[in-house]
């Protein structure tokens, strides 16, 4: 059995819940079948295991370092990532037209889940790279994706997203790189610099793609007068000779974890690479002037998405390995057994145990779902039949979006300090690897938006968007859900059913009543506690759509074992997480301002 | 300001709230006045700063290593133990009969809470020392306390603690270490291996105590018969030569963070260096024959709240330091603030920056608080006037321990969590302390007894000895504080109080319907819910208790601001924490047997 990731779930999740299989009638999957995407499936497996599992560990210890300026990583990550663009993976999810799979984003993700899994430090290299083809995709000209995407789709060229500096993280409209426009106006030049670069530099591919946000002189203050460019770390002179562009790093970050991603503080145009005897950092606007957050912004999403499913993906290795633990440690008798001579059994046995293991299991899967659930969406925003359903499928994606990238980066990572708490001692050492993805983990409520920047996107943003329509649909589908377990007759459904109906009301009521509470500032207090209440109420309708597949599906007696585990990791959710919503939402709809009128003095 | 502990926190715990001067009418601490108080706490906070605080990150990064069988430490690390020592900080709790001070335990804890925020790695090992010198003061005999406490009172030997063994954590009566009698009877040779051992070896003191659980064989299986050993690194030969005893490392663990304190798998027996050409590590009886684990429980308890307060110590350094980057770091501006031209404002202005603080201050006074409380109570036990309240001191020390242990762990954890967040991606890099803070932090959740293993013992033990009684007097106390609650003529107080007065009430329900459940496994299933439970109860009674406190004394203009952070933090712990209280005790009371009834089959 693979400690990275249940294959069983993957396809319980693929087809017996979200029926990928179907959208091989559209056009766009239509040379797929269930065999094409398993063979995709076990790639994907197979790779991570073999090429990018070993080095996690060493990746953690050795991590990059700056060497005569140039980032050294170990040597087995280059190979590593040379398997997965050689096995096509970098365009699986692309078009045709540039040699792409076409395959559904969910079986994509769902694949690209082992390699979060095995070893996210490597891993991120082609997130980032899939992420940047994708926005070039979709803003750049055919030239730019000719020139850039090209490359990227063989793993010649790796891509970065520049937005951060050291005075403007969370606030991205107060960056201050500047982009010049050249005499002739195809091209600029770039002078700033850049924070939190992951894979800022680096050795692993002839080329390095940055993408940045940059302020054009004379436009408009804040996110309105930001432009994106496309600025290479080779470019390409007179002859077609490469030329070193004036990009170079400053420092690298030292990190808890992640240590495998090399992550860079950039200068751009600081002359240490003049071009033309010209300090600046040559690039090209992608996209419209101006029109740099929208650009951004399709990259950002996909990376909010596969962040929550990096951190799912951590919590499902790490679940997989304290199960493997907690079956094979003996320690401590059953309760009542008081003769200290009979053999002890496997801690697995303990009921506290097997609680931090439900944990476990209702976090890791639930957030696997929601991941691929909003995959799923990507597709059917993309090739549904109607523009109705296309439209609907948008607005679903965007207001799941901040919790699909919130609630696992919180739940998984308590996961992860659930599998070590499993393991006890042993696993604070560094001889399990529950304490290096425990670290991992914690990078994922920071990066790619902070917690409270997904708070209030979601509700400062999300829920208000159209009316709230986004959040009719989303409780449409909660109730359509409700509707299904009420019709399965048995008491179990029927409790679940109307637990999460009530929650859902209330998630209405207390919404309307947020909403109207006028002042901003009181509207957004509590934003971070509706977040966590709404991830909260969104996982347990995922976990109840996982538990009616369970129920229909469990007749296969062959693996009814795996359809009870769903059952019970469902019970789980509603008697132990769910409830805990109350609480918050009474405090959202009480208005609270003990944040707001808190002053810095009385700290 | 120290960034390792509020000293005007301190001086309200000890001299507002808990009134400490007040014991220097009693004998054992009549020589001292608030002046010998502060004195040492002035002591601590200099020591803590300048000799431990400016190596904690140099411990984090050279961990401990054994090169050529000598454990090699940060060269810091012994004159700073040395001028704790020389201040005479190891007996500052201790008699004058063996030199001292003669402090209550609530200042020396105070005191001692300065180390552990300052470096946690360097001050386990007076932490262990101290333990092991009180245990065998309690339990020694004159000529043990002669021979081993009077150097570790000067700094010359140092203590541990060896309960566990590779197979033998959790389940102590599982070890194997057998203790086998000398032919005269007067001596024990020592065989077995302990897991685990902080302060195992080093060269950092003249000696090391080692006080070993072992058993001597034929007598009763499990705990039963067990008994304690006291056996030092180096013995008396012939002539008073120091003769080395046959105990040796075998490896060191590499743990995520704690990493200051050399933590070892030490071989006991194992002939590396025999004695009269014999194996076998000389030790010597401490107590009673079979009498281990209750001697042992003398430091464990005294370890258990060290535990919590060492938690709560780095929950609270943690929290001054994001609190100081807060206040110094610009981004965003003022909600409704559209003009991006406008300058940024620090993020300590942000509401959900706030909460995140109010959180971390919430969690950590309130710990610092509880851990003060549990060493008053000590010495309450201990010189309380009459024999009733002693015993009540006792019973309500009892109850107490598995909370002070488990929750500051749990949620300074959390708050040391907050305090990477409120960094951004600064935190997660090690160049800002937090990082560090938050790898240590996470040991505490586990040793010295597990989270699982507190609720067990909360639970199957604390509650329902002598009929309940300890739970009674911990609601006395907290009604008592309800009834001076009600008897303030504002909103807030009678708000306050009504709300854990419902708490109280509902806690004490749900108890009396748990354990009369009959099953233990039933009791027991949601023991820790019931842990996790209690502990948010007790702290809301403590911050009641420290809000009428700030009210009464807000008069004094001067540090009015003081004052109101207190009433904040209270309110904050009442409107965000104390409601999660509600649905944990509804699933304990419905006697809720997912886990139970789990089969590792689903996993």
């Amino acid at each position: 059995m693979s400690m990275l990731l249940s294959r069983r779930d993957l396809s319980f999740l693929l087809y017996e819940w979200l029926d990928v299989e179907s959208l091989t009638k559209r056009e766009r999957f239509s040379l797929h079948s269930r065999e094409t995407f398993d063979a995709v499936l076990s790639t994907c497996e197979r790779i991570a295991t073999e090429r990018f599992a070993p080095h996690a560990k060493k990746s953690d210890e050795e991590e990059p370092k700056l060497v005569d300026d140039v980032v050294v990583l170990p040597r087995e990550v280059k190979p590593a990532l040379a398997a997965f663009a050689e096995a096509g993976l970098v365009t699986a999810g692309m078009g045709a037209e540039v040699g792409g799979m076409q395959l559904p984003m969910a079986v994509e993700k769902a694949g690209f889940a082992y390699f979060l899994a095995a070893n996210v430090g490597t891993a991120s290299y082609p997130l980032l790279t899939i992420g940047a083809a994708n926005l070039l995709l979709a803003y750049g000209s055919e030239e730019q994706i000719e020139r850039y995407v090209t490359p990227m789709t063989t793993g010649h060229t790796f891509g970065t997203m520049c937005l951060s500096e050291e005075h403007a993280g969370s606030s991205v409209g107060d960056i201050s790189t500047r982009a010049v426009p050249s005499p002739s106006g195809d091209r600029y030049r770039l002078f700033g610099s850049k924070m939190w670069i992951s894979g800022g530099d680096h050795e692993l591919s002839e080329n390095i793609v940055h993408l940045v946000l940059a302020k054009v002189p004379g436009g408009p203050p804040g996110t309105k007068g930001i432009s994106l460019f496309a600025v290479p770390k080779w470019i390409e002179g007179a002859g077609g000779a490469r030329v070193r562009n004036d990009v170079s790093v400053v420092g690298l970050n030292h990190k808890m974890g992640y240590r495998g991603t090399v992550n860079a503080l950039l200068a751009f145009g600081d002359g240490k690479h003049t071009i033309d005897g010209e300090a600046g950092a040559v690039g090209e606007l992608v996209g419209e002037l101006h029109g740099g957050m929208k650009a951004m912004f399709h990259m950002m999403n996909e990376a909010r998405i596969t962040v929550g499913l990096g951190a799912a993906a951590l919590g499902s290795t790490a679940f997989l390995h304290s199960l493997a633990y907690a079956r094979s440690r003996p320690q401590g008798r059953k309760l009542g057994e008081r003769d200290a001579t009979t053999p002890q059994v496997p801690i697995v046995a303990h009921a506290d145990v097997k609680r931090m293991l439900l944990a476990q299991k209702a976090y890791a899967e639930g957030a696997i779902a929601l991941g691929l659930y909003c995959a799923n969406l990507v597709d059917e925003a993309r090739t549904a039949d109607t523009e109705e359903a296309r439209d609907e499928a948008k607005r679903l994606l965007e207001i799941l979006t901040p919790i699909a990238k919130s609630w696992p980066s919180q739940h998984c990572l308590e996961g992860t300090s659930l599998a070590i708490q499993v393991h006890g001692g042993y696993g604070y050492t560094r001889d399990y690897p529950v304490e290096r993805m425990y670290r991992d983990n914690r990078l994922n409520p920071i990066h790619e938006g902070t917690h409270g920047i997904q708070a209030m996107d979601l509700l400062g943003r999300k829920v208000p968007m159209q009316g709230g329509r986004a959040l009719f649909d989303l409780a449409a589908r909660m109730r359509a859900t409700i509707a299904r377990a009420l019709a399965v007759r048995d008491e179990g459904s029927q409790r679940l059913a109307g637990a999460l109906e009530a929650m859902v009301a209330r998630l209405g009521e207390v919404t309307a009543k947020v909403l109207g509470a006028g002042d901003p500032e009181k509207i957004l207090a509590n934003a971070a506690v509706y977040l966590e209440a709404t991830g909260h109420v969104v996982l347990a309708w995922t976990w109840l759509e996982l538990a009616l597949v369970a129920g229909k599906n469990m007749g296969r007696a062959e693996d009814s074992d795996f359809y009870r585990g769903k059952l019970a990791a469902c019970r789980y959710f509603f008697a132990y997480e769910l409830p805990k919503v109350g609480p918050m939402l009474a405090l959202v709809e009480s208005l609270d301002t003990t944040t707001v009128t808190m002053k810095d003095a009385w700290f």
